[in-house]
């Protein structure tokens, strides 16, 4: 990839034309009295020039404050030494769990780490990959929109060698390694569980079907309910909140008998919790409620809130590792390969048979 | 700025040179039968080129997708399009809705947004600072670590003509704008409220003496209990959940007599209701509680948690357009100015005087 350039011009004159700082390589040689190739040179530490000038170069460099600058080094080393993170909220505990441990090996890396936040929007992400395919970044971890169902562009960063991890929302056609927990047996077991404590008629909130999480959690669901004898209900609902809160309440007006919920995200859950202080509907007497879940604070809700606790942590810094073991090989991925680390059902008053 | 390098060598070569995409200017020269430095000067646009040779050589681009190098154009504008938040932690609901402030203006202007966190760390964020002063970022906002007392680091910035917004977190000794809220004044009323709901013997948990947002907090508790005759008590809490909850409960087993905490920040409210919890001291009824918060599920908890809302997405929002328009008009701020966006206290049942 260097061909051309070093063929045209020697290499340590980029850090002479380049150089934005307030103290130019220029005037490091003016005051050195060298010319400006051998103080380039010098600070790249080349061997062409003697200790004994690298080490005055170096001493009034340090001295003057010099900073190279990132795009000299950048075009020297290919790198940009910055990762990017694709995600779809913030808000959102589960994501801000994985950015602590993708960060933690980031850093061990001399990585930083840039956020995208595409707000479950394909538009938004599509527009994001394009912005992040001019060598911006080294590698990609990303978390697709619910809206995301077309791959086009996430096929662009394999074009220009750029190594994307999937983690927590997939895209089954895209090939590439994908961190996930077990969503299709923790959604069978959330409503096993929620039959156990005695639910006939659980409905199940779905966020997106073009979510690769809920699809699995909802398959999850569907089956339990076929293999325990009990009607399997689906409700869709949006991104907005005051609309979930109107879907969960037009719901339990129209069926009464509807006596558990498993939601498939955390503000699913969040928005029942709502829905029944506002119509009266006491949690776990007449409504039993799981939900997948890393809220820190889910024991002191009002009751505790059962939760399929995901392993967000580990989930982030298991495809941070996975991704600098291709920026290190120079390779992307392009078989798929799914690593599953399990999430734990913790149960709590939200599903109590009998509430102190 | 940009003098040494026009005068040594056309700034389209840049073009050619650091071009590392899969398509480069070199080749679409070749299949055009151009020179590479028509070709360059016809992808900048260049009003030497005729029109006809400019559309030849962006239809052939678009074709091969030919991706200009971000290196490239940054070097001619000298703007890396990307601005860095640097905040303490993002498991916080201030710093998670003040993001969302600060990527709604970013996204208007066409810019990235890379986020930093510190832990509160001051040597991981000076060595964050040193990291973000070779042209990576055109722009600072900046929440300080709660250790940071020295700002020599930041004044870095500022040689570097690079602009730093605070926001929040903020030292009194750096010259620059600041977008803060009411934190004495919320500080005193939270205080006046405990006592107007029968607190006899208030505490205050703080969580670093070096936090600007803690010692404004403090001085409003302070000078309430001298104006209300009340006895204060300020504890020292620490960064470890776990050390909180030692601390809380410690004080609450040694001083049977504290009726009312002020919790400086989110954090130790919720460590607060978990010793509580353990403890068996029953909120409100033995013990009443406000805190700084943005929990948007503060009403869920039981019971509900009495809040100061911190108005973070206006925050987030002003102190970006404050940043904007000095890298508009090519400016660092050098004198110390103060906006303040008022905070609003919530009444829950965390301080009822009886709960239903």
């Amino acid at each position: 990839m260097y061909y051309f350039f070093t063929e045209t011009f020697p290499p340590h004159y980029l850090y002479f034309w380049i150089d934005m700082g307030h103290i130019t390589i220029k005037e490091l040689a003016s005051r050195l009295n060298l010319s400006i190739s051998t103080v380039s040179r010098a600070l790249g530490d080349s061997h062409e020039i003697s200790k004994a000038t690298r080490d005055k170069v170096m001493a009034l460099a340090q001295e003057l404050n010099y900073t190279p600058n990132l795009y000299a080094s950048s075009l020297r080393s290919q790198k940009s030494k910055t990762i990017a993170v694709i995600i779809p909220e913030i808000l959102n505990n589960f994501f801000a769990l994985a950015i602590d441990g993708i960060e933690e090996i980031a850093q061990q890396n001399g990585y930083h780490v840039l956020i995208y936040l595409t707000h479950d929007d394909h538009a938004k992400e599509a527009a994001m990959v394009q912005h992040l395919l001019n060598g911006r970044v080294d590698g990609i971890l990303m978390s697709v929109a619910a809206e995301t169902n077309d791959t086009s562009h996430i096929a662009e960063f394999a074009k220009h060698n750029i190594p994307v991890v999937f983690f927590d929302r997939v895209c089954d056609n895209f090939k590439t390694i994908k961190f996930v927990t077990d969503d299709y047996h923790s959604g069978f077991n959330a409503t096993k569980h929620l039959v156990s404590r005695g639910c006939k008629n659980i409905a199940y909130l779905s966020l997106s079907k073009n979510l690769s999480i809920d699809q699995k959690r909802k398959d999850g669901y569907l089956d339990a309910c076929k293999k325990l004898n009990r009607p399997a209900h689906i409700i869709n609902c949006t991104q907005s909140d005051a609309e979930n809160e109107q879907i969960i309440a037009d719901m339990l007006n129209a069926d009464k008998t509807i006596d558990g919920i498993f939601a498939s995200v955390e503000k699913l859950a969040i928005s029942t919790y709502e829905v029944c202080n506002r119509l009266n509907i006491e949690i776990p007497q007449q409504l039993k409620i799981v939900s997948f879940s890393n809220l820190r604070i889910a024991s002191l809700l009002k009751p505790g809130l059962t939760t399929i606790n995901q392993p967000a942590f580990e989930i982030g810094k298991q495809a941070t590792v996975a991704l600098f073991r291709a920026l290190k090989n120079n390779t992307i991925f392009t078989k798929s390969e799914e690593i599953v680390i399990p999430s734990t059902l913790i149960a709590r008053d939200s599903t109590a048979v009998k509430i102190n």
